[in-house]
C-alpha cells in the first residue's frame, strides 16, 4: 500500500506516528505532507529509516500514486486541525483512504463521510473501538504461542520500538513471531488491533484477551506492546488491564536512561527497578505467574560512552541482561525471551 | 423525591440497585414494580430498610403521586427489556423523571425522548459518561479531607455497603463525611457520580480524582466506594485506577466470608489477606503511601456463631481491626478511621 503521511509542522521531531510508520509499517510511504520543512527528504533529518520527498501539500502529489492518507500526528487533545482540511479532501477525491489515530472521528466528519462515499475510499478511525469489545474471560493463557510482553517504568520510554525490533529481529531469525498492537501507532503498523487506553474501562482487559485468542494460536510467539507504567497516576489502570488481560509468560522491563520523574510533570519519582520487578510479578502473579527476564533501555540522546555505561549500570541493578535495542540490536534479549 | 423502584421478576434477590437505593437513598420509595412478588411489601422480604408496596406496573401508583421512576435492576448485558417499556411510558406521562443505570441509554430512545419532552421530564442515564472527564493529574492528595477507600478481595464482597455504613455512622457520630460513588448504585444513592467502570480507560484515575477534587475541601472525611479488585482477571483495571485517582490516606479492605475463589468462575483462587494488603500498599506507595488499617467482612448467610467466628479469623489474618459493618455495626471501624 503506498501511503502519504500528514505531519504538518512536526515533522520529524513531533511526529511519534509518523516515525513509528516510517520504520516499522509495511506501507510505501510516497511522502510525507509538511508544509514547514518541504523540500527536504525524511532521509536529511532521520537516516536509518524508508526514504520519502517532504512535500507542502497532498495537491503535490500525483492522483493515482497514493492508496491511502495516514494522519502521522497527534496534537494535544485529538482533535483535527482545520489547516488540514485541504490535503484531506485532496487525498478523498484521489480515491484515497483515510487512516487517523485522531481522537476527533473522521468517519463522522461530514464533510469526509460524503466525498468518501462518493469516491469509494474507506475511513479508518484506528481509536474507534469495536462495538463488540467486553469484559475479559481470563482465558488468554490458553492460546499456544509464548506471550511476551513490554512493561514500562514510565510512558515514552520506548514500550513500542522495543515491542517492534524484538518480534522483527524474531522473525528474521526465523521463529513465527507476531506483535500484538494496543496504541494508535502500533496499530497503524499492524494494520489491525483495539486501541485499549480508549476503550470502556471495564473491557481494559477484555480488549487485550480478544486479540491474544485472535493471533495466539497461529503464531508461536506474541511480543505485546505496554502502554503507560504500573504507577502512573494517570495511566496505571491501562497498564493493570493489560498485564492482567495478556497474562503474559515473560516480561520485558522498558526504561529511558536518565528518567527520574516520572513524564509528564506528576512529582512521582522514578523507584529501584527492583521495585518496579517485584510490583509486575506480584501483581500478575494470583492471575497468571509471570517474570521480568530482561530489559530494554533507550538511551536516545546519549554520547556512546554514557550509553554504554547507562545499559551497564541498568543491566546491573535489574540483574537481568538488558540493552538498548536500537543502539546495540536485540540479540542479547532474545537469547532469553525466545 | 419521591420515588417509584422498577425490579419485575428480581425484587429482592436479584435486585442489587433497589435494595441499595431502599436501604441507603435519600429517597421516599412509593412503590417497587415487580409483576411478580405485587401483592406484598418490601417488609415481607426485607426487614431492614424503608417499607413500601410491591405493585404490579406504574399504572398501580396514582399520577402526582411519584416524582421520579428509577430502574432498579441491571439485566446482564445491561439492556433494556422491552417488557418495561409500558411502565417508562406510563411514568413518563406522569411527568416522571428517568433514573437508569442500564449500558442502554434511555435519553437515546426516540419514544423515551420525545415524551419526556413532551411532559417536561428529565432523564437522568447513571451510566453514562460526561463530556469533559480527562486524565489524572495526580493531584487528589491536596484537598482538605481524609480520603477513606473501600478496597475488595473480590467483586461483590460488600464494598459499596461498607461506605455507605461507614459514612453514614460517620455522619451519625457528628463528623462531615462525605461518599464519593464509583458505581451505578452509588451514584443513585448519591444523586451524582461519575460511573469509573464505563469511562474511556485513559480517564479511569481522572474520573475518581475529578470527584475528590470537587468534594474534597468542602468535607472533613470522603468515604470513596470501591471497585473489583487488583487481583480480578477483567476489573483489576478499573480498581488499579481508583487506587492512584483516589490517592487515599486509609483504605479498609473489604472480603466476603467463605469465598475461596474469584467472583464469576475465573478459576483464581483467593490468595492471603497478607497478600491483597501488600499489593494495594506496594502499588499505591509511588504515587500516594497509604495502609490497610481495617477491614470488613461481609457474613451474610451466616448463622450467628460461624459469623462470629469468621470475624475473629479474618481480623487474626488482617492483623487488623475487623468486623461485618451490617452485623456489628462500624464502630470497632470508626475508631481506626477517624
Amino acid at each position: 500500500m503506498r501511503v502519504a503521511i500528514l505531519a504538518h509542522e512536526k515533522f520529524p521531531d513531533h511526529a511519534k506516528t509518523a516515525l513509528g510508520v516510517l520504520r516499522y509499517a509495511d506501507y510505501d510511504v510516497v511522502g510525507i505532507l509538511d508544509r514547514e520543512t518541504a523540500g527536504n527528504r525524511v532521509s536529511d533529518f532521520v537516516p536509518d529509516v524508508q526514504d520519502a520527498p517532504i512535500v507542502s501539500s497532498m495537491a503535490d502529489l500525483e492522483a493515482g500514486s497514493v492508496d491511502a492518507l495516514l494522519i502521522g500526528i497527534a496534537p494535544v487533545g485529538g482533535g483535527f486541525d482545520p489547516s488540514w482540511r485541504e490535503d484531506v479532501r485532496t487525498g478523498l477525491e484521489y480515491g484515497c483512504d483515510l487512516i487517523s489515530g485522531l481522537h476527533y472521528f473522521l468517519e463522522d466528519d461530514e464533510e469526509f463521510a460524503t466525498l468518501a462515499d462518493e469516491y469509494d475510499a474507506d475511513v479508518w478511525d484506528v481509536r474507534k473501538p469495536h462495538d463488540e469489545l467486553t469484559v475479559a474471560e481470563g482465558v488468554a493463557d490458553e492460546v499456544d504461542a509464548e506471550v511476551i510482553l513490554t512493561v514500562g517504568t514510565d510512558c515514552s520510554v520506548g514500550k513500542m520500538t522495543a515491542t517492534m525490533e524484538l518480534a522483527r529481529d524474531a522473525r528474521e531469525a526465523g521463529h513465527d513471531a507476531a506483535v500484538v498492537p494496543t496504541g494508535q501507532t502500533g496499530i497503524m503498523i499492524e494494520g489491525w488491533g483495539n486501541p485499549v487506553d480508549r476503550v470502556v474501562s471495564d473491557f481494559t482487559a477484555g480488549s487485550v484477551e480478544e486479540m491474544i485468542l485472535e493471533k495466539g494460536d497461529d503464531h508461536d510467539y506474541l511480543f505485546v506492546e505496554g502502554q503507560g507504567s504500573i504507577i502512573h497516576p494517570a495511566y496505571s489502570a491501562v497498564t493493570c488491564g493489560i498485564l492482567h488481560g495478556a497474562m503474559a509468560d515473560k516480561l520485558v522491563l522498558c526504561h529511558a536512561a536518565e528518567r527520574e520523574m516520572l513524564a509528564y510533570d506528576y512529582g512521582v519519582a522514578v523507584p529501584s527497578m527492583q521495585t518496579y520487578v517485584d510490583l509486575y510479578e506480584s501483581l500478575a502473579e494470583p492471575v497468571h505467574p509471570t517474570s521480568v527476564v530482561t530489559g530494554a533501555l533507550n538511551t536516545y540522546g546519549l554520547e556512546d560512552d554514557d550509553a554504554r555505561e547507562a545499559v551497564d549500570a541498568f543491566e546491573t541493578e535489574l540483574e537481568k541482561p538488558a540493552t538498548d535495542v536500537i543502539r546495540y540490536g536485540t540479540d542479547h534479549l532474545l537469547e532469553v525471551l525466545l
